[in-house]
């Protein structure tokens, strides 16, 4: 399984947000959904083998599961609509117990630390950087999880957390790229590695 | 220069349409408005020796020029607001000459057959196809030009109109993405490839 884990630091933590006004009034929701769509959609599939954690400021975790989706589109309006659908429940969000909100989407109130010390369990953690190893020059492993910033860099605590947590420091090319970009520059990276499919 | 022309089938050709609805009543504008997203954006940067022609429904063409663009934002409402600004002034679009409507967009008359026309005099026209050779084995060409359909497939008439136009037939890998994220993937080959940069 492939997981993305992107870090929202202007995101919102309750669902008073108009969906008109997503890059505005939902601090930086827009980047959160554009990080979705480049994670599960290819021309008229999903990709079902993944999952992805949207870490809203610290306070709540939006996830969605490849398997499980059902009503994901592709434009940033509707996904910006499941979140505010999650977030409507946080009430019931207690402890680290998901709570699905809607078909493969769960909120949890987990902050980035306990949503990377699930990710650290279950994958190989690859953290992007501009003076990792180039993506080309390594193998694939075989469950990684990616862990991005949204247009913000990471704070220094969690640039700690993360130095722990990754096993493997990548840059994807000699441009900086937006989070939503990096992650289908990585879907493609291991499309083409063959990784799973070949 | 690299230059995208992205052929819009399901987009509008009047400005009548809602900002709230533009992956609806506005056809598919927000597979367009991703492409432009693609096409230009670096992490806190623009690219600007990009072109990208945005062809709506083969009757006009919107053109955003990265050298002299300068509201452009990420999400896909404000560039679906830049291509609505566009098509108020669709009635002094008189044959091919273009207006510019915002700093760095310009509305043209003109569909799919003109912009490839000029396109081809410009640059080595580069079909993704997912018959052709895979990106990793060929030399990036100087001044590539990308052709790409919104969530539809070309017609038979834009697929021989390529078909004559185009220098290359190139794979991207063995998934078939949307065209944003192609167009993602190909900037990163061109990068990575140090074409124009190294």
């Amino acid at each position: 399984m492939r997981q993305f884990v992107i870090i929202g630091h202007d995101a919102p933590t309750t669902p008073e947000f108009s969906l008109d006004d997503i890059a505005g009034g939902a601090g930086r929701l827009d980047v959160l959904c554009r990080c979705v769509n480049s994670a599960f959609f290819l021309s008229h599939d999903i990709r079902e083998d993944v999952r992805a954690h949207l870490v809203l400021a610290d306070e709540f975790t939006v996830t969605f599961e490849g398997s499980d989706l059902h009503r994901l589109n592709p434009d940033e309006r509707s996904t910006a609509a499941l979140v505010r659908n999650a977030l409507d429940e946080r009430e019931e969000a207690i402890g680290h117990m998901p709570i699905e909100t809607s078909p493969g989407v769960s909120l949890t109130r987990r902050g980035v630390e306990p949503v990377l010390d699930a990710v650290v369990s279950e994958s190989t953690v690859v953290q992007l950087h501009e003076d990792g190893d180039p993506v080309v020059d390594i193998d694939p492993p075989e469950d990684p999880a990616f862990v991005l910033s949204d247009h913000r860099d990471f704070t220094d605590a969690e640039a700690d957390l993360l130095a722990d947590a990754a096993d493997r420091r990548v840059r994807l090319g000699p441009e900086r790229l937006h989070a939503d970009h990096a992650i289908t520059v990585a879907h493609n990276y291991l499309d083409t590695a063959g990784f799973e499919r070949y």
